[in-house]
């Protein structure tokens, strides 16, 4: 501990500088790279254009609500709490969601450029395709991760927080930068609705009306909806997945900062510093990671990515220690805290996989209860869906109770400090959580090149380029798929293990706020008190009625679509014969439109519930009484339990019926074209909107409500 | 309070001979009517046997299950805790099973005889037909509330509860009949499992074969599964759902009962007795209601049934008055949380009526998304699913807080006393619940209706009677489809009101055993401990994994319907012809096995996950630490929780998937036949291994959580 904090602060900015000019390079070679023929061009400058169009549409209405929310928070901070630092969490906010939707569009900038010069790569190496694909991907990740850095380290150096007056000063200032947390989820909630509702709607709708209705094939240009579907992919998966992670990392940044304070006796400044510390040296693993990979020509792509995946987790494995070797005082039962994050992050991928590859029982049952109808296809799904929560809650419950142990032993090495073992356990859950996210930009690195190999494939069928290439960028695509479901159940289980942190975070702040006005009294999120349970019950209902409008707002924009299609079809009959162009754009502005008037009502009521009901149990409560902080505690904590579990259901489910169909194309049970086949598209249908719009927008659901509680836990009291 | 314990003991008992005299009475009533005629007799007594071989065969399975588990209580109790009090309990578990099993075969043997007789009395009249299954329902009804009513009230009394020596002894009486309730559940979770897989599997496997396969018409008499689809009508609904109605009430006599234990300074014994007699009073009511049920020829069935329930909510409210007034110092408040269980009853029969009913948006948006195939028709059955749990927790919460409120406001009427403002806001909630449960006999009457109705209809069609009876008994079967609705909206909505009185129970129980043990400490369901939390989790994750397997042993179960159909066409070419009689016995065999046997392994999960985690947690904490009672306490809240989310997601998305077929039936978007239909048809067969087996046995596991954590809680300590 013989480094300064300054230099810390430093060392996080300069890792995270570097890699934004990383980041920048790789930018430059992906754009530099071939785009391939005209007619791929054709292709690629719709999609681009569609995607831009939607982009700047959606963070119009973001940025819209976002400044509404602005004004409202200086307004009750500064005339409601009289707080003096109304401006200072105002700013945080806002700095927040412009990072956030800074982060966002640069991803989906470079994600619609990559596309196309895949396509041109993979024409002669499947290796160009791979790399070309990965870095694009890389482009979006480290971003992602350096803004959030930044965002946090330097909010928190500009708030006073390294000054060395000492605890009093530096451990009110995490509190100050709540707001930055709160503004990241409130970009990513609506980019992920929105750009969730967008994919799946111009995805169902495409199919409805193009296979069931026209008995066009994928992909066909004829279908006006089909460049929707291809821009889809792109503002869902990037875009929205990007803006989740954004805000997943500074959330559990800040929390984990919040956390270091109550060890401010052990650590002083190393220990809110830590997590900037050791998620800088995830980045470095990050960008080798990313480099080394390479494949064969007659290589599994996936091997390449695992063994790029494994290079970062084992670098970042080395980077914590060292971590922990600085700012933990050398503290080893820290640094084992954060192996049980990184085996966690293994541990849900193999779950994932099991749950959602048709080499395993539970797609292998979908695929045969399809053989008796689309009935008994849904039958089983549901079930599978419902099984599979089991395996990640153990595994949850098993690296919380490790890492909280971890934490108490850290603590018992280091006798004499008056400091209670409970706050050492809950430090430990938090370094848990470092841990697994530290591999993270590499993971969204692999996330993004799902949606840019999608697109490459669907940019080389409709420039009609040749069998062979068609199959590379097939293999490509479905490596793509897989990493897909993988982040899902990443983000998913780190979700969950922050989910504690985040809780105690709030607590933790709560209880300052009491200290300074003078309240008294401990808080407990005792269920078996009347108010504490009913917020436990409106939390868990909240993530029901949140998925339920998410799941019907996909089905809503793809009426849109539907009529769009049938409009165009009919007005220009050129269409269907191939003489005449389709008015790809304007099927795009329906979806946009569609997608962003449906993206309001679940994303208002995720943002306002918490707030009404801690104001409401506040007014209706005794001055000085917790009610309403412990109501809205309970919210959170079950509202995050149950986001869990249907988001896991909802995500693997999805994953098992899309998956239970390809294994059917396979040639099992009848094959393409068979009835099975008919009843398990019906399946894969179904699980669209579940594992692409309410599942990821469920994950940042569960974080918005720890981080808007953040912010308006000074109302409750 | 003038009258003597004694006395009220003697009056529970007394209407409680008295009621089953009166199902004596109505059950030779029935059984002297007539039979029709010989055709009639012939589909009769085919359904008579299966459902005697069924029953036969489930109850020999749930009675070796039972003796094992007695011994092991016994064994426990006696050696594990060294309890003096072992053979209480013991015998407590025994009788709870035995009378449970007694009112569940009772039932089952009046319905199945009350069908014919249903059928032929609609021959001539409408009144008849309504009158002969209203009553032959009642006699189920009106024994399982009689039987658990002495049950508790003669384990009460014979364990000394009455002895006048005073508090110490009569305080711990409630404990020793914890056991009866345990024994309730136990034999409901299996007759509900074992009920509703058989359902469910002749059902889904008789349609497949049926239609799907050999197009046949629905009771088709060459169909061999089509008796046991009509066996399974009873053994679901009536046998389940009345051995699930039979451990509720008697959970919530108990639990009421050790919450009126805290009030022992202000009512003495007669804060125990309350709740026996206000059930009494409802026992009563139901008689009435029953009797005075009468319709014109040309009336709405329904009419005739509402009317009956009215008599039945208004002579309970009168009933209840006079309990406070003699019981509770004639308190007003108590009154009034009576009055909240009874208006939550009512508001949950509306909401159910909302989501399941053609007439509202729900089900006539899930008929309109058929239009485009059966994808569309299932992702909006199941964002409607998900909705339909929001209106219903608003009104637990409200009741709740209501009642509760009630509660302290009724103490504080009555000033001096040294009694904890909660202790008395937990019994108002529990007196809302016994408020919402007075009128249960008679829609426990309601409920099995249903069965019997569609039965009847059933020997109507397969015995080939003229068409204007045919018209009769559908309007017969279509109420007995809305009754059973309302009564499972009506079962989930007492046992969420139930729920909080059963933890409350539980963490009185684990205080008073505490005391004996001389441990400090206060209980405490806080879920920012870790420990709690992940108890927590694992409630949750326990509901979704139990569906899960309930879901999939019906369709395991269904395969070997559709295996042994296929075998009989093969081997019998005559079935097909008509020229032979189809094996129906063995159908009903292969179903019976099959069910019996897929129902273990959810009923053992059940069981066993409780028990497990409160004993491992007991082993890996300190000695003295409330650890493991505190994270099995926040496993049976979250696990409430969230099993009444998903019983209430269920159910009535069941039911609306079921009525969207319905609708389009009447002619809408194409009617029957139509594309529409058929993508209709794949939503009902969906939806109905959720609303007939998981979400009704979810409501068995939510009550058998807490009965089994009752029992199981001194070795948490």
């Amino acid at each position: 501990m013989s480094l300064s904090p300054t230099f810390f602060i430093g060392f996080v900015y300069a890792i995270s500088a570097i890699s934004l000019l990383f980041a920048l390079y790789l930018a430059r070679k992906v754009l530099k790279s071939d785009t391939g023929t005209a007619q791929m061009r054709e292709v690629s400058d719709a999609i681009k254009e569609g995607a831009g169009a939607f982009v700047r549409k959606q963070y119009t209405t973001i940025g819209y609500l976002a400044v509404g929310a602005a004004i409202l928070i200086f307004v009750l901070y500064q005339f409601g709490l009289k707080d003096s630092n109304a401006m200072k969490v105002t700013i945080a906010f806002v700095i927040g969601a412009a990072a956030s939707s800074i982060a966002g569009i640069i991803g989906m900038y470079i994600s619609v450029r990559s596309n196309i010069r895949t396509a041109s790569a993979v024409r002669t190496s499947l290796n160009g395709g791979l790399q070309m694909a990965l870095r694009g991907g890389a482009v979006s990740g480290i971003t992602v991760v350096a803004m959030s850095l930044l965002g946090v380290g330097g909010l928190f150096a500009i708030y006073g927080g390294l000054a060395s007056a000492g605890a009093a000063e530096a451990t009110t200032v995490p509190l100050q930068i709540i707001g930055f947390g709160f503004g990241a989820s409130f970009v990513a909630l609506f980019a992920q609705l929105g750009g969730g509702i967008f994919t799946k709607a111009a995805d169902v709708g495409a199919d409805l009306i193009g296979k069931v209705e026209s008995g066009l094939p994928e992909d066909d240009p004829r279908n006006p909806a089909v460049i929707s579907d291809l821009v889809g992919d792109n503002v869902g998966d990037c875009a929205g997945r990007g803006a989740d992670l954004f805000e997943s990392i500074s959330a559990e940044n800040i929390g984990a900062m919040i956390l270091g304070m109550a060890l401010w006796p052990l650590f002083g400044l190393y220990g809110i510093l830590f997590p900037l510390v050791a998620r800088a040296f995830g980045l470095i693993a990050t960008i080798v990671g990313v480099m080394v990979v390479k494949i064969k020509e007659d290589e599994d792509p996936m091997k390449g990515l695992n063994r790029g995946y494994f290079v970062t987790t084992v670098l970042a494995m080395i980077g914590f220690y060292i971590s922990v070797y600085f700012l933990l005082g050398n503290n080893i039962w820290f640094f084992f805290a954060g192996v049980v994050g990184l085996i966690t992050a293994l541990a849900f991928v193999f779950v994932t996989q099991y749950y959602t590859e048709y080499r395993y029982r539970p797609v292998k049952s979908i695929a045969e209860a399809s053989k008796t109808g689309a009935a008994t296809n849904i039958i089983m799904g549901y079930s599978v869906s419902m099984e599979c929560v089991g395996i990640p809650v153990l595994l949850i419950c098993a690296a919380l109770m490790a890492s909280y142990q971890c934490g108490v032993h850290a603590l018992a090495a280091m006798p004499g400090l008056q400091i209670a073992a409970h706050n050492a356990g809950f430090y430990g859950t938090a370094v848990a959580t470092m841990g697994m996210l530290a591999p993270c930009a590499y993971i969204l690195a692999m996330d993004t090149f799902g949606p840019i190999t999608d697109n490459a494939g669907g940019i080389i069928e409709m420039s009609g380029q040749p069998k062979e290439v068609r199959v590379r960028t097939d293999r490509l695509d479905s490596v793509g798929n897989t990493t897909k479901a993988l982040t899902k159940g990443y983000a998913i289980g780190s979700a969950a293990l922050s989910a504690f942190l985040l809780f105690r975070a709030y607590i933790d702040e709560v209880e300052k706020y009491m200290v300074k006005r003078g309240i008294t009294g401990v808080i407990r999120v005792d269920l078996s008190d009347v108010a504490t349970f009913v917020g436990a019950l409106l939390g868990a209902a909240l993530v029901f009625v949140f998925a339920s409008l998410a799941i019907r707002a996909v089905g809503r924009a793809a009426y849109y679509v539907i009529n769009e299609v049938r409009r165009q079809f009919k007005e220009f009959p050129g269409i269907m014969k191939g003489t005449q162009k389709p008015l790809y754009g304007r099927c795009v502005e329906i979806v946009t439109a569609g997608a962003l008037k449906e993206m309001i009502l679940p994303g208002l009521l995720a943002v306002l519930t918490p707030v009404a009901v801690g104001v409401l149990f506040r007014m209706f409560s005794p001055t000085g009484s917790l009610a309403a902080v412990q109501t809205v505690a309970a919210m959170l904590m079950v509202g995050t339990i149950t986001g869990i579990l249907v988001a896991t259901m909802m995500n693997n489910g999805g994953g098992a019926w899309d998956n239970a169909k390809k294994f059917i194309e396979t040639g099992q049970f009848g094959g393409k074209g068979s009835d099975t086949h008919k009843a398990a598209v019906v399946g894969d249908t179904v699980g669209d909107p579940l594992k692409d719009t309410a599942g990821p927008s469920i994950h940042v659901l569960i974080k918005l409500l720890s981080t808007v509680s953040l912010l308006a836990a000074p109302f409750f009291l």
